[in-house]
């Protein structure tokens, strides 16, 4: 056509690919696609709903990688749904050898699409020689850990595969058998594992862990990251986590934002309260949600905003910023220890909407 | 619910907001709208289609913003749809003010949502001051311009502001009225306008362009850029732009994938070729083309890849990249000058597969 070829986006073409999971066909269905991901959902007659039409398409795009798709009816098949570790309605569960994965990010095609090729690889990433060590060290947005081990025989390396299969892929886990440039770079010892919060320089490190569930331990104890990115891939996993045991702060910064990030990485790296956790939003990752956060926080997302909401009930307090310079890292974490301390896990109140006058 | 507060995704609510434009209508809905969104399609009874499912969802979400949606038939009104722009069939035409813009972007509710709400901004930003000139500075990947202009009643202004309207949102127009540090530390003279292409650190300078033709003129004249990133938003412009008079060199990089794209940027500085036109790919903005493009191109995408494309026939010719490091920047320039002469525009074989050995 007038547009090119090599672009074809890809258009529903009305096969129904995704079955229905029964206590007759489920075994099956586990053997038959390395990778399975079910919709627990009662499945009802009629036109298909928003979420059956996004699991469809990902089947059309996702036929010929060996991921299979279904719905399991819960309410009538209770007893395969609970023995499956299907817990919760409308949710995605995603099966890959004897290892079960909740999808917590958008329902939308492109990112479940994307979560499930990341299922598709291998846990453990390896890293070996320069060019591998500087994409490593790039990755900056999301948690990661690499561990130094001797080989693929070594119990050290299999425990942490063993740990990384809990955890893939919203953990990146990298390991290394490359003493010479990768380990003496990184200054790792033999069996030594460091674990990366998001954008902080410095490791925690994990001393000679055999076993899976020492690391476990250790990731659950530290998974509660200081400065996190909101991303499309897990969404709710990540907002609900930040809002944990304390209120969480979304911040969310437009594209010409990164210059507040890095106040944000500031706070992050100096701060000493464990119950303090920042969310960065790029709005333009959540462009459905725009109009939507403005009107439920009652702010303009052309500027960066800093606040404090409460994901209970959606209320919120947001930092004045003013026209000129942003607030250096000092000023954020006075204003957010403030509304810590004043209106507790619960701000009741929001500022004043500021006036949006970018264009005077 | 469980997931916690705040990040309602829209779910279709099944009421239609997409509202048929006859010649009777046609007129209201352009005066009612600040910004019109019209499909040129036949409107047809039964289920609604993909395309107008699209549609739908962005205007129950641009529901406040001011944004209209509409159909038009261009078949039955064959002499309104030639009078208001509208060429190609399933294309989306927005209008606003006394301009069209043809959607060039992927057929997906956010990435409508997100170009929609570009479209609703002013087509000139204002600069002002550091922080804002650094956010400036910032934006690398889109073609941008800026001009120094004495106040909003310049005719030099008013010139760039015409011109703007016409590539707004595409181009990126930005103007300021700060002599002491923007104008300043851009070394711009008063009425200079300068253009930045993508990923270039020099910009080319328009001088003192009074009229909006002559900045249209210069646009049109380099707007087919050395190096470019594919962007979701203008997937098909670009995509085909750079496939005009030449074939085009899509790139595409795994996220892991910056080194690589530092020589690009090597490349394309150094390169003197004007047929030479290099696409950046990420195929984490495309997770629904992998599968397809893995298929069509004989590639693994797991890994950094350069190859040249025939975008009439989609054959293709891949650099063939060893397990070590990434090839210079004059390796790559010299195997692109080797296929350019040798296959010409259409190359008609491809390498062989690379044995995808990451895991062993």
């Amino acid at each position: 056509g007038a547009a090119g070829q090599g672009l074809d986006f890809p258009i529903p073409d009305g096969r129904a690919r995704v079955v229905p999971v029964t206590p007759q066909n489920h075994r099956e269905m586990l053997q038959r696609f390395p990778v399975l991901a079910l919709l627990d959902r009662r499945p009802r007659p009629g036109p298909p709903r928003a979420q059956e039409q996004v699991l469809e398409l990902a089947a059309q795009v996702l036929e010929d990688k060996g991921v299979g798709f279904g719905i399991v009816d819960a309410e009538k098949d209770a007893d395969m749904a609970k023995k499956l570790g299907l817990k919760e309605e409308g949710s995605i569960y995603v099966f890959k050898g004897d290892k079960v994965t909740k999808y917590d990010g958008e329902l939308a095609a492109d990112t479940l699409v994307e979560f499930l090729l990341d299922v598709l690889e291998d846990p453990v990433e390896f890293i070996e020689g320069d060019h591998e060590l500087r994409a490593f060290e790039n990755i900056e947005d999301d948690p990661k850990l690499i561990g130094y081990f001797k080989d693929r025989d070594s119990e050290y390396f299999q425990a942490f595969e063993a740990a990384a299969a809990g955890f893939h892929p919203y953990v990146s886990f990298f390991a290394t058998f490359d003493s010479k440039v990768v380990a003496k770079k990184l200054d790792l010892r033999l069996n030594e594992i460091e674990f990366y919060e998001p954008f902080m320089e410095e490791p925690l490190t994990i001393l000679w862990a055999s076993s899976r569930e020492e690391i476990v331990a250790f990731l659950e104890e530290h998974r509660r990251t200081t400065l996190r990115k909101l991303k499309p891939e897990s969404t709710y996993e990540t907002w609900v986590r930040a809002g944990g045991d304390g209120a969480p702060h979304p911040h969310m910064s437009p594209p010409d934002g990164f210059e507040f990030l890095d106040i944000l990485k500031d706070v992050a790296r100096d701060n000493n309260n464990p119950d303090l956790s920042i969310l960065w939003i790029d709005p333009d990752d959540f462009p459905l949600l725009i109009p939507y956060w403005e009107k439920t926080f009652h702010i303009d997302l052309s500027r960066p905003r800093i606040g404090v909401v409460n994901v209970t009930d959606t209320t919120s307090v947001w930092m004045e910023l003013g026209d000129e310079d942003l607030p250096g890292p000092d000023e954020v974490q006075e204003w957010l220890e403030a509304v810590l301390e004043g209106a507790g896990d619960t701000p009741d109140h929001h500022s004043e909407d500021e006036e949006d006058d970018d264009d005077d």
